[in-house]
Parts: C-alpha cells; sequence; structure tokens
C-alpha cells in the first residue's frame, strides 16, 4: 500500500527539474501516487518553505511524506534529514529552517539523518547540485512506498538539533495585539499576519469593529490606517482595505478586490510587524 | 469505480491552496485521479471559468466531476451548487455565472444546492474564505469517489434559476458575421471569436478568400483591416494577421508567430464585438 | 499494464489546452499515470523542447511514452511520428528537430510516421491547429496503455531522414575548449553549456582553479572574464561568477545567489559559443 508524495521546491516548472523528480519517485514505485505541493517557492526562500507546508500538511492524511527542497546550502555540510510528525507525517528536506512553522505547531516526534550510502540514486555521484532529485526526491519515494521504513533513512538524531528560522510571536498589549507578516496570499495580494483569531477574541472584537493597523518593517512605520473587522470580502465595498479570518484562522489584511501587499509594498518573516488596536 | 475530478480556480499554484484541495480529494478516497484544468483562471473572471469549463469538458469521459471555483462572492448569499449536464458531466462550483457556456451548449438535466450540513470538510467552521476547499473539492470528491450520489449533493433547485452571464450571439447580416471575442488563447495571443465555422460556411467563404476584419469595444472601433482566411498559420507570412480556425471549430485571430491581443490591446466577453465581411 | 504517459508543450496553463490532453488520455485508458514534462517551453523553441526531452528521459524507466509537442509547423506537410529510443523509450512528436538531443546521446532504434488514419480521436476532423491534443497525446496515450503497438503507430520510417537542428561540438583547442551555450537553467539564471565534465578533465583542471570564460553571439563577444572552477555555489561569496558542474555533469556558468544569463543577456543554441581555457 502506498503512502502519497508530495513534492515542494523552488525549481520552478518551466525546465525539466521537477519532472525529474517525478521520473525518479515513479521509478521507484510505479504505483505511487505523487503530487506537487508548489514549485514556485521564490528561489533560497526557506521561510515561505516552511510556512507553505504547515499551511498544507493537516489537509493530507496521516502517512503522507512531503518533500521539501529549497536548498541555498547544497554543497556545504547541512544535514539532510527525514523527521516523523506527532500527526503522522513525513517530511524529507535539507536541515535548514524549512521546518520552522512545523515544528512549533505539530510534534517532531523523531528526526533521522539521510544515510547518502543507501538513499541516493545510483550512479549520481558527480554532481553536487541536484540533491532535490538524486537524495530528496529518491528517499521520499522509497520511504512512500515502503521500499525503506523509516528507520531506513538513517541514524537517529536528536529532534532539538534540527534548524529554526527566528520568529516574532503574537501577543497582546492592553488594547492592541502585535505580531509579524507571515506570508503574503500572492494571487490576490493580500498579507497574511501570525495573529490567530483566538488570540484576537480576547480583545473582545466583533465582526463590523474598527481597528487601526500598523506595519512596520525593521522597526519604520510603512502603513496605518483605520478599518473594519469583516466577516467577509462581500462586508466591504470595492477598494476598501478590511482586516479578516483567512483560511488559517489568522488574521489577514486585504483590499476588497485589490492587492494590499503590491499598494504598500509588504514583505514577510521576522523583520516585517504589525499592530491592530480596537478603535473606541 | 472512481471517476476522475477535475479542478479549476483562480488561486494560482504559487501557494499551498491548491495541494490542499489535493489533499482533501486524495483524504477522501485514496484511488481518486486527480486533475487540474487550469487554477490561472485571472482573479474574479467569472466569464472565462466558465469558458474554460465549456473548452474541456468534452475531451473527459461522461461522469467526469468537475470543480470550478472562481468566486468573488464567497461570504454571501450565493448558492453552492452542482449540475449534471446532458452529456452525464458534473460540475460543483458556486452559483455565479460560472456555467453559463456549459448552459448554452450542453443540457443541464439536473441542479442541486450543497447542503452544507453533510457535505463540508469537518473541523472547517471558521473560515469563510475558503470554500474552494472546505466545500467545493470535498463534494466534488465525495461525488466522484461515489461516498455520496448526486441526489446525496443536497436539495434539488430549478435548473432555470441557475445565474447567466449576458452573451451576444453571432449572427449573420447580409455578407457580414457579427459576434464578440470570446476569449484570448494567451500562450500565442490570438483572439478566439463566438462565430463558428458552421455559420461562417453560410457565407460561402473559402480558404485563402479576403476578409474584412472590424472589432469594437463598447461600440468604439478598435480595430479594422484586411486579411486572408488561412487554413493555417503556414499559409501566411511571419507576421501577417489571418482569420483561421480554432481548435473549437470557431473562427480566430492571429498573427503568424505575434500577439494579435497584445498588439491591438483586445479583451473579452459581451462589449468586444467583431464583424467580419467579406470582401468582393 | 499501463507505461507512463509523459506530455511536453509550448502551450502553458492558463487555458484548457493540456487538460484536453490530459482530458484525451485518460480517455483512452483510465488506469493510465499521466505526468507533465512542462508546458513552458517559449512559443516555437524546437530547440527547447529538444533539450528538456533529453534533460529528463533517462530520469523516467524505460517503455515510457513522451508525448513532445512545438509544433510551428502544424497545418503544413511536416510529418508526425513516435520513435524507439536504445534505452526503450518512445517519443511521440512533430518531426521538426525536437529529437535533435536524442538523436546525439541516445540511439533512434526504430521510427514510424503517425498513420492519421487510425491515430487519430473521433470527430477532430475539422481543426488544423490542434495536433497536440488530436494527433499526439491520442497516440501516445493509445501507445503507452497497449492499445496499440509501436507497430500500430504506422509505417516505418528510415531512422535517417528524422530531422535534426544544427549543433556546434565541444572540442578541445590547446588549453581551451569550446563550444556552445545548450540552455538557460531559467530560474536562477545560469548558464547551461554543451561541454562535458569528461572532455573538460582532459586539460587537466581542478576545483579551486582559475579559468578565463569567453561568451560569443554570432562570433562578437558579449562576456570576458576570470572566474574559479567551483565544486558548489558554497566554494564561492555572494555576487561572484563562478564554472560548476550542472546536473547533465555539464558545466555551467553561475553568479552565486545571481542571474548570470539576465546580467549578461545570454541566450541559447548553436549561435551562441563559448570557451574556457586555464589560466596560468
Amino acid at each position: 500500500m502506498s503512502r502519497a508524495l508530495v513534492l515542494q521546491s523552488d525549481f520552478g516548472l518551466s525546465d525539466g527539474a521537477v519532472s525529474a523528480m517525478h521520473g525518479v519517485a515513479h521509478s521507484v514505485e510505479h504505483s505511487l501516487s505523487i503530487f506537487d505541493l508548489t514549485h514556485d517557492i521564490p528561489p533560497y526562500n526557506i521561510w515561505e518553505a516552511s510556512y507553505r507546508l504547515w499551511q498544507t500538511i493537516s489537509y493530507w492524511t496521516s502517512d503522507t511524506v512531503f518533500v521539501s527542497v529549497v536548498d541555498p546550502g547544497v554543497g556545504t555540510t547541512r544535514r539532510s534529514v527525514a523527521v516523523k510528525t506527532g500527526s503522522g507525517h513525513f517530511i524529507v528536506t535539507p536541515d535548514n529552517g524549512s521546518l520552522t512553522h512545523v515544528q512549533r505547531t505539530e510534534d517532531i516526534v523523531e528526526a533521522r539523518e539521510i544515510d547518502e550510502s543507501v538513499n541516493r540514486l545510483p550512479k549520481s555521484g558527480e554532481s553536487y547540485t541536484f540533491h532535490g532529485r538524486d537524495i530528496y526526491a529518491y528517499t521520499g519515494a522509497r520511504l512512500a512506498s515502503g521500499v525503506i521504513s523509516f528507520e531506513g533513512v538513517g541514524p537517529e538524531l536528536a529532534v532539538e538539533s534540527l534548524i529554526s528560522l527566528p520568529v516574532k510571536e503574537a501577543h497582546i498589549a492592553g488594547n492592541t495585539v502585535k505580531g509579524m507578516i507571515d506570508i503574503l496570499d500572492i494571487r490576490f495580494g493580500n498579507v497574511w499576519t501570525n495573529i490567530s483569531l483566538e488570540q484576537f477574541r480576547k480583545m473582545d472584537v466583533r465582526y463590523g469593529d474598527a481597528l487601526e493597523v500598523t506595519i512596520e518593517h525593521d522597526g519604520r512605520k510603512v502603513y496605518n490606517n483605520i478599518m473594519t473587522f469583516g466577516r467577509s470580502f462581500a462586508d466591504t465595498h470595492k477598494g476598501e482595505p478590511l482586516v479578516y479570518v483567512n483560511s488559517l484562522d489568522n488574521l489577514g489584511i486585504a483590499i476588497n478586490q485589490g492587492s494590499f501587499a503590491k499598494a504598500y509594498n509588504i514583505g514577510t518573516g521576522s523583520s516585517w510587524g504589525i499592530a491592530i488596536s480596537k478603535v473606541d
């Protein structure tokens, strides 16, 4: 019985790299169900790879194997790992921070370093630049298809030794909640924060309330305005900004039928802070 | 026995949204064959979603289930529906006009409103912005895998109550055929009309004939020129415009190895009229 | 037992064309495993289609069927063919040069012209512009699923009659190796040459050595500089150029975390020459 294999990378779909990963995985086991998370992670952006894994993982059945390859350190001594989460999902990836979000929300119950003497595509020795295909897709497919057990990945690692990127936690101070810009909803230009609806509810806010939103980059204010807390985009006029609850039950900032991110040049990561206050 | 499930949206492939839809569908039934129509529908463009469904549906076996999610009205009282066509295909979609083209060419023989108390991903209550995943992909996968019958979608609706976008019918007046710009062939910049080869043939036109082509937007002339009716692009020189028969057996306008749509800023929908006349 | 079917084209993923190919293939045999190589080949760029086939084919098991459709000559008398390689792969394509790279590295052991009276989607007669769907995807799916044998494609052709694009062979002259720019690694902006590591090694070069790199377009020098032969990108500073071994064991030119191709407007094909010399 094959598990699903879900691939993510920053390779794009314009050349043969992703298809080679599919081919290697299909060669390991023809009946394997192979899916793509996304291959449009901005080049070298580990933060976003970490975010996309976390955003998607819970919609796949436990025992699904994810392969995530954003790997600016390929060729260095960074480790190649596979981990098992408390929910029973597996992730195969370079150990460079791409597990940051998952580590914080799902327990990682076991981690193993990939033993390349076993888990590397035969005859792929010379190339140092395509571990995504030769090591990660190959190992992920072997794990998903049951060719190897999780123990067969390689020697066990201390879960605490896995690398994490810095995060600015969301917290409440008076009638203000502060957090960071976690990610952009690229297609629609919306800004997604790491402030959960649950935290926000502690401030006793209701749909329709007015809110003051301030966004800072490296401590410098880049946006400040009053907007409504909307149940949906339909609650505001076209072109108006709003605070809304996104598909992860976190707060997002949007312009109804416009791009908030483009309008104000908003970026992501721990250097982008946001504060949302109740207006009395 | 699983049917194929074919997904369409305006979500793009750059984040985890489409993968979450795949994950939800795969979770419903592991053996389900999941495909994508396109996820590059321009944001909120219901007309194009409707067109792409129509363009593609007949190349899939009857009993295939399509899920189409372009949903600017999410959060309003717009209905969520599933329909069955005379050809035996199923479409799951918000009822906002995305069935416009299919309604006109295939009979819709039965329509049902999705009962969200049954057909909604468990534990997805708080989010109002991701019906694509929680309702449409989930319901489509349940229907395609036989977890529910079509009756299990929800209560029956009058087919006549389904929402349609306005269309300007193609018709012949003297030695001129008039219609509208239905869609752009984006990759190659060609313009596709709603004038069928069958209609055009009534004007007794042959390959090689000279034609006068006029394009209007909201009644204002934006293009007027003489060109050839070509059997294929190879019948014209590089850079020359031509009228040709597209893959839907409708008339298209192209520049051989150039972009007609970009060159003259052509758009789509009922506000874009086109007239093609025989030159004697 | 179905083989895998792998599709490539210059259609893009923004409309219904690729999905119609998937639908036609799925209709031929529901259990067929359908994959995409890429559909982002630049419009009409046969060279790149040829390259992507070659780049990917060895990562798929023998007996995989590839369909490649970049077809500027559709509607002319160019032939439609299917070939079998010495490695046991099949490729279905217009005979216009898309087999150039595969012909040079894998033997093509047998070629057949597609008999359209048998291998064309029923009721697809009028359209001259969509052979990708009606002939190539349809024939490829029939071959992959065993509906037809390779003999069932159509009459045998002389392998020598297949069309090839011109190539500038890599060769050593003194302490310089000369070749051409084969392809761009689009996502990362790297330039890939047709000079193999094996050839390069004959010049007795080692990692860390300094090299003089010259790039010419149509005989005019467009780039000239000294750079290091790096085992990996990590061996250079951010922003520094390097010569490296790519995932095909050929030489590539890159700027660490930058785009060499964009920085110097580099293109591909036999008009783009490159020379790499040892610096003593």
